[in-house]
């Protein structure tokens, strides 16, 4: 799997911690292709090459599994998107970082592990709050980036929280269709995703959001 | 219900069929609530106020109802959407009542209903087939649409494939999130989603997509 561009790993990429992330999208694909609940764990150890027992030894039952595959998800975006975003003062510059960052890793990531993340109503209500708390957490972390732009006169005249969930919308749809080996190259697909993203929530005016043309902030 | 736009009534509003349309909102609740496999048909009957037996006058069967539902659905969107686009000749007219009427039936409409239309893999193969090809004529009239605005110069520099399920990503994750309750009343929802959808694909310029100063055309 190609991961989430280069940055330190969130899974420790050694022992136990290589091995689950393996079995993570090994099972996030499953799920998405049966459904969850047609999914077993024998189905899961067998496409992952482990026995039965030795899935026990990473995973303590499916509801736990799919719990520690939207964490891992969540971990992805909250190391991968978040935390350097928060680094960039400018607020476009932020918003450019935020959809360049979590597009590629849908792009070049598991699709399946995105769509996963929709399985709310498998998870106990514990793991469904801690879920939803990280979800919110994120999107505010959106919306408040472009109420910042809203005040700077760059965002369109839309409800910022629209506007988030647009943005939302456009990203983690790639992970129902998208196939890095079909017909449109990861690049080119990045690029167009980047100028319809941007432009679909700012003023762009003459500018463009391609990276091929204006060097993405970083 | 607030249905799609006033249009003829996809499922005839008498008699069984209304009964009908009712179950499969009800049915459509619960099963984005509970997920799928864990809605029983007696969850369904009792959310639609049926006996066992009464819900069986309507329905074969689970998997049957998950059909129906999405066929409902897909005959909401042919009906509601397509027809009258594919009476605009102008592309850009066209690519506007697309988004307007898709749009507003998610925020007017069970947002269910539009969650349902993912749950694939309960189907069977012969069912699956049906809907894969209704939702694929609806994305490939949505992406000739675009096309042919690429060719009047109006489409950004993007591929019409990536701005097409850029369109679908924005309208249809609306059901995940938009309460018609909520603080966002529906028509600014409407004018919102109509201006950052528009800009996200189109060049617009000194246009504005919003419903309130230049009225769609229809």
């Amino acid at each position: 799997m190609q991961r989430l561009i280069k940055l330190k790993e969130p899974i420790p990429a050694s022992g136990k911690g290589k091995r689950a992330s393996h079995i993570y999208r090994v099972a996030a694909e499953i799920m998405c292709h049966k459904g969850y609940d047609a999914t077993s764990m024998n189905d899961i150890a067998e496409a992952a090459g482990l026995t039965k027992a030795g899935i026990y030894h990473y995973i303590r039952g499916k509801e736990e599994l799919l719990y520690e595959i939207m964490m891992y998800a969540m971990d992805n975006v909250e190391q991968g998107v978040i935390a350097p975003a928060q680094e960039v003062e400018d607020a476009e510059g932020r918003l450019r970082m935020i959809v360049e960052r979590h597009t590629k890793s849908v792009i070049e990531g598991v699709g399946a592990i995105t769509i996963v993340l929709e399985e709310m109503a498998a998870l106990t209500a514990a793991h469904r709050r801690a879920i939803t708390s990280r979800k919110r957490a994120y999107f505010e972390f959106i919306r408040r980036t472009l109420e910042q732009l809203a005040e700077e006169g760059k965002l369109r005249s839309v409800n910022p929280t629209i506007a988030a969930f647009s943005l939302l919308g456009i990203i983690l749809w790639i992970s129902r269709w998208y196939r890095r080996d079909g017909k449109i190259p990861p690049q080119e697909a990045l690029n167009d995703y980047m100028e319809i993203a941007m432009n679909s929530v700012l003023k762009m005016e003459n500018k463009t959001a391609r990276r091929s043309e204006r060097p993405v902030q970083a």
